[in-house]
């Protein structure tokens, strides 16, 4: 049987940038996942606070190996 | 590091109409979800018995924030 | 409360096909999940080596019922 | 050989909502139609007069058993 | 219940334009549909032949009242 | 000279549902706009708040007539 | 006036995968319409029971001549 | 800072084809407009009266240059 | 009668990059806007000088609340 | 070994009109091209200079068969 | 400098299947194209000849490495 | 006849950003281009090793003037 991956979404956020914000997905998602391959930006969206950007959001799938015992 | 979310794709069903159908996905997210901030529509389908609609079917996005300890 | 469905995404991979790749992906997920019920295609991709395909990829989507307790 | 299917396209119209809208499309179609067995909402759209909303249009395809005898 | 229109899909063919491509399918739908309201252009493709383009394409959908007996 | 229109993008809200945040968005645009003829749901969305629907989100376009003195 | 096609919309079914459910969909198809051109295939889908596979469903427009008399 | 353009969505009606929908579009605007540089069609419709095509319409935005004084 | 929302597309440029670019297109907003909330990236564009980017263009939507006396 | 095409992205332009822009890029395309078969068109665009269209711009592929010597 | 890649869109066809048009497009362009690293399944159509499925018909993108001397 | 255009579809990669990947790109481009004038993003993507970004990826494509001699 061939590998298989499994995706999930996440949204990063921060008032950086969007490297910055897919940056904090991921380290997010390493605390719990391993194997993660690649991932794919969706969506770029973000807050605005006094006529500023507040928040960049990054709305990214993350694609790991899926590891079966 | 910014706060990062998570999104989950469910399928609500009624017999009532779209909203309820929503909200039954919400409601049975609860059960082991916290901190559900805001859901998406992505599709809206149904079912037909006997010339009627049997079943509404909401597809959506529910996102929630992740909390690592 | 109607039934609630939940939808994951997977990416099987096979050397034969991609109905192949896709039994690959099911395969797996029924090591951790019950009740699965449809899937759908949502992108068809693979690998190239030495001029030919290696590996077909099947980006899938699975939808389960959720059994709460 | 396996079941086939056949899908059309109706836009049903309402005064009171998209539920509404949706069954008065399968009300008509029921007329000349068996067997039909989901639908799947396409697009919403509406009219406008007097600065209200006039008429709510759900644009909708509906599957049914094609049966050859 | 609220009016209900159905729409169907026609590829009109023209060696002029896209315009007289439309009207193409739409005199030809005319011979055995009535109550035709709007159109849609889905497509737009088309034949070359001797390095010339040979023939206009257009995809429409064409919606039209169903008026039941 | 042909008849020209406008559209303009609007997100109503409603604690009830997306037909009720569909007139909220129309409703609000009658204060300054004359001749609104059509609107089209482009998206819905929502807000949760303790593990339930807190609003519903209607993104929606909305076509008026332009009129030039 | 140049020739005019129309395009209906099928979904095919096959327990052996998705060359033979659009060729289940074409051969029903055939009992009715004539001059078939072309097709695509627009969403590829399937049920799963018992965990696997049960069976494969290719949902196609097929194009074909209009011919009027 | 660098320039800013803003766009706005018209729909341009002709009874001739879509270049004259188009340029009804853009010399209204230029009733209010100043600046503006380029265009997209985004949606080509039309409306159908005794058979025939009675109206195109061209629905685009238009992109004109912020400027602040 | 829910809050309401108004989206706008605005075009922001830059030499630095989209982050940069998305600042412009807000920045020049609030100029004339009040009750800015949120944006979206529709897409990503750039000129080319010479063989390299001679600017960022974002395009972006831009949400802020409609506030009628 | 079945017939292969190979398609490529062109973007006629012209001051009189969409169907112009298509042949302008298909005649261009001509010049170093042989078997050119079909086209599709993915977008439509224009340039304004002086309030008025200025310049139409047709995005099309062009396929055309690869002969292998 | 990070690693370039091209991609480009090619037509397999086969009376085979899907799998074996991919396989034709590649192997074709492998005569000409080096360093091959992955494809995309964009479009899946068909040719219908008697009632039958006459060709399958396979849109892919194809990367490969750039590579400069 | 007016000009024409070609765009091509590039891939360009950086540990650092998504604006270096695409600097990347149209860096390698001109190495056999001329004529380059404008860029369109097309997806964002990236790989990721121990548990971090490893490479942003763009895909981008790229417009360039055709000039025939």
């Amino acid at each position: 049987m061939g590998k298989v991956y499994k995706t999930i979404t996440l949204v990063g956020t921060s008032t950086k940038g969007y490297e910055d914000a897919i940056n904090s997905a991921i380290e997010e998602a390493a605390k719990t996942l391993k194997g993660m391959a690649w991932f794919e930006v969706k969506e770029m969206r973000g807050g605005i606070k006094d006529n500023k950007v507040a928040e960049y959001q990054a709305i990214i799938t993350v694609g790991f190996l899926l590891i079966s015992e």
